[in-house]
């Protein structure tokens, strides 16, 4: 059976500042939305366009082919999946099931075991590229799942993002999304001390920053966040406690499966601690350059 | 007076992989060059094209308009500049002298006080960018100290590097360059980590760094040392035991400072475990990666 947008109703659960840039692309190319949300009033938009309210992922479920959600945190999917008026126990069969929420590898493949014993084929697709990333479509999604089912929905994963990776079975795009929050969090970690160190020293750092930025101490962090650290500009691209969450399920991952990351597990503790301070789950992830200023 | 390279005299100490790349550029502009070098053998090139051999740093000194000087580790330039047969005893009044080793910020400052009490100008001028960056002229120079002599000489250091930074008084040359290995010590730690965590996840990695190369876990150290971790290939670009010798030098500064970089001391203490291992000291940085590969 063909996906192709005119003849496919597309379920999207989860209509925040990711999700709804991303299901908003797939109503431009022509799908059908059924749409659940905890907030309903995140979703007037898409509906307004013509995207159809459903009351409860069950609801979407009956009535989709195809089914997206990206929400907040493990738990959240595995309600939205697994309860008893859950998405597997109520898709159709044949239905593809995308999760595209950062979340727990050994969830993922839970899930995909229990839709496939239904007939349903569930995939993990998390993304990179954040808020501007999911406006422009210009997404990375790292997908884990049945290789068959994840040809299928390629066609529709391309209308949200530029890169589309298929890196194993169910688990693969949750592990491999983690890795990437593995390689931030050590870059980051060094990002902020060379630019705490840089300033305590009085060097001119806008200016250090423009020196070195080419060269092998060059990141996305150190161009994109550098600038931010320095202007003491903490507002959120990415949320300190959604990067906490990934960091949490990456250090037990990793635990589970006896490797040490001393620099993951640094980072997070020093997170942790930024999240526990008044206001600073609610800062973007360059906020931990505050941590390194107060300390005399 | 003028520097310009048909009537100017430049003193070269250290003519290892990067100076010998360094000091060949000088003289193909038309400098005429001094030379000294703890190993005569690896100036010959030089020598043949006309280079003159010094047989101290005092003699190098005795005849230079400019002297630069890269070797390995702060003590070697204590001895060159504070000796008693070193530069700055034996330099020409106005002559101006160039470190452009990585070494101790506080070091600079003394050469440079002892320097002007001679009415001789030093500089600290540390570069980024390694041997491929000293071969192709397009190194990145951070340099502290006088400006004015900062300003005569910039004609000279064009000659060698791209970008060619004033970032304050004497030592913040050295201070921006342990900035930059600070972020360098963050950042692989990252790559190390979320590789390792990709390989025990049995992932394909070499499409997972493809994936998220251009995206917010993106670094030249992911870029350039991901793919050789991954291939088991240590061979050195960057040698361990410079990288910690600069580690060490980056945390001694902040601790004087009282600053705590955490991610800096835990990189040193890796890599000084790396170092201590049979020929870990003589491996390429990304040879961190095997410390992850050990623990089962």
């Amino acid at each position: 059976m063909s996906l192709a947008p005119a003849r496919t109703t597309v379920g999207f659960i989860g209509t925040g500042v990711m999700g709804r840039s991303m299901a908003g692309h797939l109503q431009a190319a022509g799908y059908a939305l059924r749409i659940y949300n905890r907030t309903r009033a995140k979703a007037e938009e898409l509906l307004r366009r013509g995207a159809v309210w459903c009351d409860s992922p069950a609801a979407v479920a009956a009535a989709s082919d195809v089914v997206v959600t990206i929400v907040g945190f493990p738990q959240d999917v595995s309600e939205i999946y697994l309860g008893e008026h859950g998405l597997v126990a109520n898709a159709r069969t044949g239905a593809i099931l995308i999760d595209m929420t950062t979340s727990s590898p050994d969830l993922a493949g839970q899930i995909a075991a229990a839709a496939a014993a239904r007939g349903v084929c569930a995939l993990d697709a998390p993304v990179t590229g954040g808020d501007k990333g999911a406006r422009e479509a210009t997404l990375t999604i790292l997908v884990g799942g049945d290789k068959a089912g994840f040809e299928r929905v390629r066609p529709l994963l391309a209308r949200m993002g530029r890169k589309i990776v298929h890196l194993g079975a169910a688990g693969a795009g949750q592990h491999a999304k983690l890795a990437n929050q593995i390689a931030i969090a050590g870059t980051i970690q060094g990002v902020c001390e060379a630019l705490a160190y840089a300033q305590r020293m009085g060097l001119d750092s806008v200016r250090l920053l423009d020196a070195i930025d080419s060269g092998a101490a060059g990141s996305w962090q150190l161009r994109n966040c550098g600038p931010k650290m320095l202007a003491g500009d903490f507002a959120p691209g990415f949320f300190v406690k959604h990067f906490v969450k990934d960091m949490r399920l990456a250090l037990e991952a990793s635990q589970r499966a006896g490797i040490e990351l001393p620099a993951l597990q640094l980072a997070l503790e020093r997170y942790a601690r930024l999240a526990a301070t008044s206001g600073g789950s609610e800062l973007g992830t360059q906020g931990l350059f505050r941590e390194y200023g107060e300390k005399a």
